[in-house]
């Protein structure tokens, strides 16, 4: 299984922080050996780091930790690859990305959805895999419907909540899926599965962040919730804007 | 000025050959000092590795040049910034990519396109830049043209040549268009001021290896000889495959 994590903070705040809990999970701690990835944004743009080897020992990853790199979201991912099915490969290790609108689009996904790639309800059209994981058919679809609803303004929640609530109900029919999505601005979370989420708030003094983390498990002592299964929520600066259930 | 790197080889080969010949040329030995980045294909996904800052400074570019990657294609860019225009960011820094039918296309440039972002002729669909270069809009402008032409399947060198020809001299008569654009398969490479290319052939022993590097100014003291101007060059395998005038 794999794990994801995710973070909205209302200041952009340092990408070390997500490093450090992601890190010793994959390979060290935790089973997810096969690849890791993190995506942060600088403006619209995600910039992407992804390895198909085990977090715990890539260079890369130790070299991110060293750089003083900001940012308002985060999503990461540590893979643990089915090995009857995809390989261990750049192209299908998370998070994906693809430009929709003039900005990145980011998502992970944790979870099995068998059958997506051949179902001719998730055919795909403007957006299409380059590597062969069932995870990034899933986000296609998504993108694809994001594209067709759009006109090209950027989505608030609730427009982000109409379009995506179809879709993702009907991708949660065929298996596990637990994702993280995002477009710079707002951190989708849905899991019909296993999903957490913990609250850091600071103001005193000078301190005025506001800082939601999201992971598959619990990652430190603080009071972790359980994020509530088959619902959409929406994340930004920092706290949750909306949470819309999707049930089909 | 900034400066292009490119690489075609028959079997891949070190990125590492890339990124010596690249490095010194960002703020050491040359004045280009605003950004470096460095594409690479694993597959039909190119990896894609770019900063703000000067190449010879840069850690990042220290800890791929140590890494093993091997590609066929490689596409690098040294940037200095116009600081009139277009600000220090990731998002402004080349190369740029985007996925095209289930491939990363990759495309970086060196020139100026005066009236490109705001000229009717190159309004843009599909594809939208997520930072202000004119360079990048220029880059979306050929994809919409490719999107519109393709069906989905592979384009051969003919096709390619076919689907550019036009859009690419409607871009030169703009201004200076010295370009490298890439999909995995084939190097395509443009210039309407200054472009080089040196081949490197070797079939002693066991090698088998042949390869063409392409650069904005000869960077070593190899029979390096100048690209003609005015024509799309297509390269694939570490040789050129098509040379044809686009000549409005």
């Amino acid at each position: 299984m794999c794990e994801l994590l995710g973070m909205s903070a209302l200041h952009p705040t340092d990408v070390n922080h997500s490093v450090a809990l992601l890190r010793p999970r994959g390979g060290e701690a935790g089973p997810h050996a096969d690849g890791w990835g993190l995506a942060f944004y600088e403006g619209r743009e995600a910039r992407v780091f992804k390895e198909p080897i085990p977090a715990a020992e890539s260079r890369c990853l130790g070299f991110i930790a060293e750089y003083d790199f900001r940012s308002s979201i985060v999503i990461g991912h540590i893979r643990k690859a089915n090995p009857a099915q995809f390989g261990r490969a750049s192209a299908n290790t998370h998070p994906f990305s693809r430009e929709l609108w003039g900005r990145s689009w980011v998502f992970a996904h944790n979870g099995k959805l068998p059958g997506v790639t051949e179902d001719p309800r998730f055919a795909l059209g403007r957006f299409r895999p380059m590597g062969d994981t069932d995870s990034e058919h899933a986000f296609c679809f998504l993108l694809d419907r994001l594209a067709d609803a759009g006109d090209g303004r950027p989505l608030g929640p609730n427009e982000l909540e109409a379009v995506l609530a179809g879709p993702v109900a009907l991708l949660s029919e065929l298996g596990e899926l637990n994702f993280l999505l995002s477009e710079s601005v707002h951190l989708v979370a849905f899991a019909n599965t296993k999903l957490h989420r913990v609250q850091r708030t600071c103001v005193e003094g000078t301190c005025r962040q506001r800082v939601v983390v999201l992971a598959t498990t619990p990652l430190t002592d603080e009071p972790w919730q359980p994020v509530e299964l088959g619902r959409i929520h929406i994340f930004a600066g920092g706290t949750q804007t909306r949470r819309t259930e999707v049930a089909a």
